[in-house]
């Protein structure tokens, strides 16, 4: 046969005997005829196999999923055949030989665009096959662009990219919710997060920033909590005042957004979902002032029903899907943040919140190393257990904050997903690493 | 101040009053005049502050590290004090203003470029403050250009990239060396390859690629091993043969080493490295000829001394510092691995090695379900904990391949680094996470 022409490439070839190769995505067998679509990377097109075709006999043993290589006739479609708007809608393969590269078996379900309606837990069972479905396809397609989006943006703002480490030596930020590891005759811990580490780079890079896994143990089953994550991370020194890193960070979700809207139109049409609006400014408000407009008490954070209500009263003011709260009490927030040197009983944390529920969080941190291990001791921690931390501090840091994003959060968010499993390729959550945990005894191996 | 200016920007400046922002790099108190080295994210520049600037006092408390914000007038050099050829080597600052930004302890050892000859351990026990090290930093920014020069030409190929997990469910390709983690009152573990999952995504994604911790507690303290490590992963659908894998691969690397090469300059000269050369076309010979080749009786594989002699014979004959070796024995490999249809005895496996190492592996895999079956069994391998990647070809999966290198091996020959817990910003072995375990009980927490 030729060589393989992509699928998406085809409108190029029109009159032209190319090959394609992809899997069988529909087959209709209308006795004399046998309509296909076949599917590859880049899209699907139509094929039909003709009564006096060679390819026939094969043409209708094939199923659904089948692996082929097709050789065939690009053909312009009569004008009342054309689906305007649609890839490959003018076109069609005029099938002439058939080769089978690998079979499938019958499927447990529907997989068309149409039929597809499996609840979530069905959908995890069979994540290998429900992968291939283009609405989960989108999903990832997106999750790509806002991870890839990301990187670019923050390579373009000076910040150098370092790989976090995952094992840890010790429960730094408090002891809860954190896997254990039997490293030889010790015990380490999956990170939560790769807050000391950024802190430590930007001393020798200034702005740094990585796309790494952080791990939390909740040992709750509900629709926003997963076990592993993917965390975007960012860390800058030399800032003026926190308001440096609010700025960065509002860059680089409107950058995000830009791409997402740019690169992924046909995706978010196919998952019925609307971006946030940003605008020009987002509003930030202190803690105080956002309970003072809810007319809540004064609190040392605002509850899920009060982020809800918030993000609402704000895109009735003011058009914004976000804003910034800051402001947080110094001693509810880790050591490491920043008091407000005129009140330092709030400090200079703050969160992004948008539709109601928190996107990003960051701030400034602080810098002297005086007043750092001052925080240490307040806090209750040992020094030695971070002493390679202090010791960044200890030999000159300059002003420095940052911020983190989960990405399957912020697809979740984006696509209005119900559940953040959706956004995640391979969930694991209390009950589940690929396969369900109960009834399937990891411990003897 | 005025707004910082970035110091590798300066010699756009000549004759203007400027502020930067860095670290003390070098200070040279002449009594009546003080000499800098500052030092920010975009290079050096040398300052002094005259006998008559309002800057005097506060120059003469500076130490080394220091964090400061620097105003002053930058002038051209009289020519007998031009140092061709290095960063702003024909300008200076002359010093108006300091500003304290943080202040830093004396140095616990001599962190010039000349006189830094630390031993690794005590490079590693102060991690954070070498990291600020020209050598040290340089090393990383060519790790950086590989990791993010690999994902580019993934991308320009058509490869899609995905997050691949850590925690896994047990332990796919065999027991030893893989880590435990406590997983609510199961176990877990630490993935050691991205295998398995790469091989799924594929017949979602047809070309996927992924950048992810891998992790071996393997119990040696050697100065090649480490136990979490980043691997650069790709796989890809729709081959016609191993070599297919073997082009890419081949493509990939030179793409990496070009970008380095033009990236990297001064940080190759620093370091003192030469890359490698790669030639039109990479030897490529079977274990059977190699061994051959090296008069060795036949065997499984290469032993250490044997892949030196044969990449120093291979250099000898062809100028390539690369050679494929291809077709191992199929039952010393997992089982996934193709066996070559007219030799079922040996594989479509591959190992590209380079200056007596092995930088790459890869091959074809099987992508027939029947046969995989067949190869779970004789292997002795249960397919309940592999149910997922097994369903990923019951339904249909292209004749495909992959390959796999690491980054901070790669890393460590291109630059002809002796330990390659220099090519990790954090290294982890059996002796150390951050700082050294024994003696360090983190089973407190």
């Amino acid at each position: 046969m030729k060589e393989r022409t992509l699928i998406g490439e085809l409108g190029k070839h029109v009159g032209k005997t190319v090959s394609i190769s992809g899997w069988v995505n529909v087959r209709r067998d209308q006795g004399k005829m046998v309509f296909f679509d076949f599917r590859d990377r880049s899209g699907k097109v139509q094929g039909v196999t003709l009564s006096d075709s060679p390819a026939l006999e094969t043409a209708k043993t094939l199923r659904c999923e089948y692996v082929v290589r097709v050789e065939g006739v690009v053909n312009k479609r009569p004008e009342k055949n054309v689906h305007a708007g649609k890839q490959n809608g003018d076109i069609e393969l005029e099938i002439k030989q058939i080769q089978v590269l690998a079979e499938a078996e019958s499927l447990p379900f529907d997989m068309s665009e149409s039929g597809f309606n499996l609840d979530l837990t069905t959908q995890l069972d069979h994540r290998a096959l429900v992968l291939r479905h283009p609405r989960v396809r989108a999903i990832f397609k997106v999750q790509n662009v806002i991870i890839d989006s990301f990187r670019q943006f923050m390579q373009s703002q000076g910040f150098f990219e370092f790989q976090a480490p995952v094992i840890t030596p010790s429960v730094a930020e408090g002891g809860a919710e954190v896997f254990e590891v039997n490293y030889f005759d010790k015990k380490a811990y999956l990170t939560q997060s790769p807050q000391l580490y950024k802190q430590i780079v930007i001393t020798a890079f200034e702005r740094v920033f990585s796309v790494n896994k952080i791990f939390r143990a909740e040992p709750s089953a509900t629709t926003r909590h997963l076990t592993e994550v993917v965390s975007l991370d960012a860390e800058m020194g030399f800032i003026e005042s926190w308001k440096d890193v609010r700025d960065m960070s509002e860059d680089t979700i409107r950058w995000i957004l830009h791409k997402v809207q740019r690169l992924c139109a046909e995706e978010l049409t196919l998952l019925e979902a609307t971006l946030p609006v940003m605008t020009e400014k987002t509003p930030t408000i202190s803690l105080t002032e956002a309970l003072e407009k809810l007319g809540a008490p004064a609190d040392k954070d605002l509850n899920p029903e009060q982020e809800h209500r918030l993000c609402e009263l704000i895109k009735t003011e003011t058009g914004s899907d976000f804003v910034y709260v800051y402001g947080y009490p110094t001693r509810t927030k880790p050591f490491y943040v920043y008091p407000n040197p005129e009140n330092p009983e709030f400090n200079e944390g703050m969160d992004l919140l948008c539709r109601g529920v928190e996107w990003l969080s960051g701030g400034r941190r602080i810098n002297d190393y005086g007043q750092l291990l001052k925080h240490v001791k307040e806090w209750g921690m040992d020094p030695d257990k971070i002493s390679m931390f202090l010791e960044a501090f200890k030999y000159g840091a300059p002003p420095e904050g940052g911020f983190a994003l989960g990405a399957e959060r912020m697809t979740m968010q984006i696509l209005g997903l119900k559940n953040v499993r959706e956004a995640s390729m391979f969930p694991r959550d209390m009950n589940r690493i690929d396969t369900l945990l109960h009834g399937n005894d990891t411990s003897e191996n």
